[in-house]
């Protein structure tokens, strides 16, 4: 490991809990990328309260020391991990979920609630935050913020930026301000809640936030369909627009996903057809919407099943939910995430499995349907100790691909340190340069999470 | 009228039509807040193309001269207001609708287009540009995103940057960058698509978007009721979240503004009680959430209609429709726009009341109940040249009560000239500085629309 002496002195002056413990420094320098940086951080510290938060910026910046905010550490990209010469700010101490107001349709939270136990406690209420990215049971809200996660529903109520009214942010340096609002509507000043939200903490750190909270709708409907071909299955995804429905989940799985999941699990999944979706509709329209789903993807569908029950829904879900760790027997996935305007769905699998075979390396392509976001996940065998050039260069041709087809590098996973290189291309050389320079006006040390996101 | 001499030798230069008649300067003075400021734009320039946006603001910044962007000029804060030594960007030439993708479920525009043109384009594909403030037929698309309008609709919808993809804008010095995706979904590098929406043209100039589409919905359904009480009417909204409905539109009218449509059009809605609420539902399951919003309705209303026929709808919400006409025959009505959390929308209306008493002004009330957002509209008498002190007063008085309740100066309609003295307090001063200096870093020559928004 690189050897890297970071002045740390000051965090022995700051009140705030920290830790030089190796087993504590290791458990900060990944996320569930795999992918770590040279050398250990200098320290982890543990703020258990706004004003700790200010008080490490603080100090920090007047030492020069690269400060790294983390929640979970379940980004996908690099966004949290820690190398030499880096205190890591972990944010699990800030716990609380502050106030559900049923009244408001909102919610104030600390960034270290795990975002499912924030939907459980507005559930108590009748209420849903909507943001379902795969990691709810074990990510944060502060975490789902900085990368501006995605899930299975955004189809219908968008990404995590959409349900955020406002928030708490401590900037370089230490000062806090609260951006956007209480309410659920409101235009005063530039939107700066929006331009924090997605810059995984290379702006300030999220202290505090208000949330927007939806009905828990009164009931969902699950229609699952195999087909004949991908191009079916994509083109029925699309056609449901036409139906007039809108679904809140449409999940695609391509034949490489199918075969892994019987290999795994013991099912015939991929007999049925090489394509699978699964669509959801939830409110007091579901029954009805199901109907016609099932209408529109009946047409070219080689087998189709629609239920209302919840335990039969659990059954048709079960396929996606065991994709990831079936995939997982395979090899040690690389999990991608573009996103191709929605009518070029079919053409994306078709250059997927092209690329998969260019470079004689597996890919399962799973991809929420209903907004065009596609996770083409490599596997590259176990035995590898880094990433091997076949799945580098697949990868490369990825990112190719989105642009080529008028997408963009990530849908909902951000870019992190794995995707830097690439960013340049999709936000041309004068956009860039603006966000650089945005990035200096926030953070003129180039203290927060330095290396990530831009 | 002040006169200032610009240098706007450059246009002649430029290649793109302008002109310096008085009918056409006077025509570009003020927006619909009736507010205009001291002496006459020095030109109106029209480009009919983005190259034409660029190589004015290309020769605007050498020159040094101001540039106020300008759409239909519906804003309601002075926004788009153009006094002596500026020049006006008249962006109606740029008004083509470039592409409806029904496979996408997104449109591409010029600013020029008129929103309710795009609506109805958009309708011949079954799908539906949701945004719909009041001005919908005469504002244009461009306004819409300077303002980051909202409507009726926003409660379930979002506002008018929850619609918005991706933004071709042109920089003060004149460069074009493309912002944000053409896809459903995308999160690489910040978010400017949300700071350029609602920045009134202070950081840059919008010639191209991409904009979400969502599916028509299959049916709307309407209900009407009239309370025994302002708080009867309030709380029964709030009530519709629990009971875990998403109402479309949820209108509130106080007794004021009834009384004013009672006496414009010879109806009686202010007998049936002080307070009437108007709530759509929209889908698949309109007709049943319409059902269980007339079930919550029910418990408190003195009267109470419910349709699903769209002629019947129409009658329903002809008193929301005819509010501003008739208030508009009381005096020359200031249209506020404040916004409160939801659940203190009966106090607030309450506190409005006091506030017309306290200063001898009438103030007729409309509220978009789902989300909290008030308009308080005070009507002094026509005859006054300038605003009246007591009306000043009054609003100073509504700005106050929003801060106190926990609210916003404004919901949907922005800050442009009107509310700039207010909102260094809902800010606060570090994150007031923080957002001058982003202006200053776009557009370092105070080129673009100076003294509006912040």
């Amino acid at each position: 490991m690189t050897s890297v002496v970071a002045d740390i002195g000051w965090l022995a002056g700051s009140g705030v809990p920290w830790s030089t413990e190796p087993g504590v420094l290791d458990s900060r320098r990944t996320d569930r990328s795999g992918w770590a940086p040279d050398g250990r951080p200098a320290a982890v510290v543990f703020p258990r309260t706004p004003a700790d938060v200010q008080r490490v910026l603080e100090l920090a910046d007047h030492a020069r020391t690269p400060v790294v905010p983390r929640g979970a550490g379940t980004a996908l990209t690099g966004a949290s991990t820690a190398g030499a010469g880096v205190v890591v700010l972990d944010l699990s101490r800030l716990n609380r979920i502050i106030a559900i107001n049923p009244g408001d349709g909102t919610a104030v939270t600390e960034p270290g609630v795990i975002t499912a136990d924030l939907d459980r406690a507005a559930g108590e209420h009748g209420l849903r935050y909507a943001p379902d990215p795969a990691s709810v049971e074990i990510s944060t809200i502060g975490g789902n913020i900085a990368t501006n996660a995605g899930g299975l529903r955004c189809a219908k109520y968008g990404v995590t930026r959409d349900s955020v009214l406002g928030l708490d942010v401590v900037l370089a340096g230490g000062r806090l301000i609260s951006t956007g609002r209480a309410t659920l509507k409101g235009v005063a000043g530039y939107d700066l809640t929006g331009l924090f939200v997605g810059s995984e903490g290379t702006l300030g750190v999220v202290v505090g936030a208000t949330l927007r909270l939806r009905p828990l709708p009164l009931l969902t409907a699950t229609v699952a369909a195999s087909f004949a071909s991908l191009a079916d299955a994509a083109d029925a995804a699309v056609a449901l627009t036409a139906a007039r429905v809108q679904p809140a989940v449409a999940e695609l799985l391509d034949a490489a996903t199918l075969a892994a999941i019987d290999a795994a699990q013991g099912t015939s999944l991929r007999a049925a057809g090489p394509a699978l979706l699964i669509v959801q509709a939830d409110g007091a329209g579901a029954a009805e919407e199901a109907s016609l789903i099932a209408g529109v993807l009946g047409r070219t569908a080689t087998t189709l099943r629609t239920t209302t029950s919840p335990d039969e829904a659990t059954v048709l879900l079960a396929a996606r939910r065991q994709a990831l760790p079936s995939i997982e027997r395979l090899g040690r996935p690389l999990i991608e995430d573009i996103a191709v305007p929605r009518s070029r769905l079919a053409e994306a699998i078709r250059e997927i499995e092209t690329i998969a075979r260019r470079h004689g390396v597996p890919i399962c392509t799973m991809a929420h349907a209903g907004d065009g976001n596609l996770h083409p996940i490599i596997v590259p065998d176990r035995s590898a100790t880094e990433i091997p050039a076949p799945v580098r260069d697949a990868a490369a041709d990825l990112f190719d691909l989105a642009l080529r087809l008028g997408g963009t590098l990530t849908g909902e996973h951000g870019v992190g340190t794995l995707k830097r290189a690439w960013l340049g291309r999709e936000l041309g050389p004068v956009q860039h340069d603006l966000q650089r320079q945005l990035k200096t006006l926030f953070d003129p040390h180039e203290i927060l999470n330095p290396g990530k996101a831009l």
